[in-house]
């Protein structure tokens, strides 16, 4: 195979996760172990970058900066979460790579960005130039198909199973089986997130808390819930309650109150599947009820992120990078496999970006008890392994010292693009 | 000064804080120095346990789990937020004391316990009973007067301000100018901890988030709201509000939808200042917003607590063992002081129970600045010490590790009370 001379450009997409910086610092690192690579060019807000040119060096950044990467939230080239929406985006974005000699692009995103990398792949192939475009898979949801799993989703249910054993902690202190607590978290479409909350019961203790979990996809019955509710609250001091932002009715619409909003981004906002459900607790049941909600600040709870996932994340990152120039491969998205052993071993793969579906990986139905509100050992034996190690940050004056980019930019060499 | 000899006595009472179990560690562990302290007793839910004799022996407890005590959240021998309601509550706990030897009774509470506690002790030597009673102050709200700050408020806000640096990362990723994010911290009647997110500045950068700072000290305004939000987004890429719970109108209505609904303790329940922002931000700005609410999962927070603050809850709970029985002081309540020195350092001292006020200590009006949404350079110099260093937890498969007390129940040896 013969080496494919040039530079690379890499850019992150969708909502952050607590790794996806790590992801980054994966391929920038292997990125300066090939001699082909020449420049190592980060594209600011994804796409849209790309789009308007707006480039940074990111050889220029200092060996502390790359490494704070793999301890910061948020997304540290800056996000959108823009697909391409006309051919001329696709036009665009080629010309760009051609102006600044990029030869590799590397695009961290979640499934709707691998159906628009195939697409720019299929026209750089046929104009005839020459570049590799690999998908790096990121999302807190775990929703992306053809990988085990997905950078982003260790980290998140970490934090939230952390959560529930100390709201547990705290809510058994309180309680006098006349105590319901509710912790909402994210998840629009699968129950992935909160599923994940199971994994703060020890082993062999199926009455430790989360004692309900709701999933977006097991319909609300109010009257089963009510139920569900009275029955944990005969046996324990309280009930403990993790809901997914998506929860839906007998109907197929969300329970949240806030459904008819639709934030910038035409995404219906889901705000109240935990207030909703207080409501319900206190005038069905008549007991105090309390709701949490993390939204932005699980996600971003980087203090708190799985060293696997963040291991994982990394891995991806540079797996791009060896697959693109040692392999020579383009139109694929890295995915994380399990290797055949005894124990859990990550190892990654490749999928052609063609056949990463678009719809979300769907939680597995067989994983969920027949109870509807709790998790079987399956899906326990398959999320342990995401959220082991805890990742060091770096700390000054008691708060966590987080990644600023110099982000110095390159010049622009052609006329500006109206998106 | 001749010592005492008897039994102890150690309870917990009001909400939990992510160090309240540290200060009980304190108390067991300096118990154990003094020979004239027979046996170590926890009561079960504060004073309920002391009424129902619902004691436990914590000399019977490992030696891991009371080190354990200082990592774990919640109120380990359970809580209650039940104080004194009539004389023959007075009159029932001293009938317990002296069933079971009780000389020393340590009590790790609120304001109000400490006047219950008072009359308590002031019994005690009408009756001719010699015993000793010492409040241990605690409170994620930072409200009781007479101490410089109260154990459990530095882990409180560091959590706080570590949630805001993360949220602001993953902010600063998706924003262009466009974009208003909530965190609504506790707070019923003062701004304290909303106030203490401002340390997630860094130092000279005022312009750094939390932009805005909503303390119930101040009544809201929409109109001025709506133009400091206005003028953060022409400024900065997103803005990011923090809210204490406690917020009021221009009426002193609170402005929680929610606040309508009280709990089984008669407390006014507050959820929805942040969702009540997002409304105003979206209707009336028309951007994209998201709240979050941390509510009981930001008091447990322990994964996050603050070393320093973990560290004189403990000092506060061997202090008051050392002062009961070393300077046979009863009627006291131990307060936190600052050494007169170049540097933080931290003193405990005694304050007479009469002398704590019931009325909350106010966040000073000359901290907040002129903006009304920002604190100022002194109240930053107040709280940074609060918040450093972090705790160890004990982790195990991937998720913290928290205490679980044997509880070994003591006989009863009265007749059953009626609370």
């Amino acid at each position: 195979m013969s080496e494919l001379e040039g530079n690379c450009l890499v850019c992150q997409s969708g909502g952050p996760t607590a790794v996806i910086n790590a992801s980054l610092a994966g391929v920038i690192e292997e990125a300066l172990n090939h001699e082909c690579i020449e420049e190592i060019y980060g594209g600011l807000n994804g796409v849209v970058g790309v789009l308007n040119e707006d480039l940074v060096d990111l050889a220029a950044e200092s060996q502390q900066a790359i490494r704070l990467l793999k301890s910061s939230p948020g997304s540290a080239l800056g996000t959108c979460r823009y697909v391409f929406k006309k051919e001329e985006d696709l036009e665009r974005a080629l010309e760009v790579f051609k102006a600044h000699n990029i030869r590799y692009f590397f695009y961290i995103g979640d499934s709707e960005s691998m159906a628009m990398l195939d697409k720019l792949d299929a026209l750089a192939k046929e104009q005839g130039y020459e570049m590799r475009v690999i998908g790096i898979p990121k999302t807190i949801n775990n929703d992306i198909s053809a990988t085990d799993h997905t950078p982003g989703y260790g980290s998140m249910i970490k934090h939230v199973a952390t959560t529930v054993r100390e709201m547990a902690a705290d809510n058994e202190s309180i309680g006098e089986g006349d105590y319901v607590s509710i912790l909402e978290v994210q998840g629009r479409n699968s129950g992935w997130i909160a599923a994940g909350s199971t994994l703060a019961k020890r082993r062999d203790q199926p009455h430790d808390p989360p004692h309900i979990i709701l999933l977006p996809e097991i319909a609300f019955d109010p009257e089963k819930f009510v139920a569900d509710v009275q029955k944990v609250l005969a046996r324990e001091k309280y009930c403990l309650i993790v809901v997914g932002e998506g929860l839906v009715d007998l109907n197929g619409n969300y329970v949240s109150a806030k459904a008819s909003s639709t934030d910038a981004f035409g995404h219906v906002q889901l705000g109240g599947a935990g207030e909703f459900l207080r409501g319900i607790v206190e005038t069905r049941i008549g007991v105090s009820a309390r709701s949490c909600k993390l939204g932005v600040a699980g996600r971003a709870a980087t203090h708190n992120a799985s060293q696997a996932d963040s291991d994982e994340a990394y891995l991806a990152g540079s797996a791009a990078v060896v697959q693109a120039v040692e392999n020579g491969k383009s139109g694929k998205m890295i995915t994380l496999q399990r290797a055949e052993a005894d124990s859990y071993k990550c190892e990654t793969g490749w999928v052609d970006l063609a056949d990463v579906p678009a719809t979300s990986k769907q939680l597995p139905a067989e994983w969920i008890n027949d109870d509807g509100v709790s998790m079987n050992f399956p899906f326990v034996k398959y999320a342990t392994p995401l959220i082991q190690g805890e990742v060091n940050l770096q700390w000054e004056n008691g708060l966590p010292v987080f990644v600023n980019l110099k982000a110095t930019r390159i010049d622009k060499v052609l006329p500006a693009y109206e998106i």
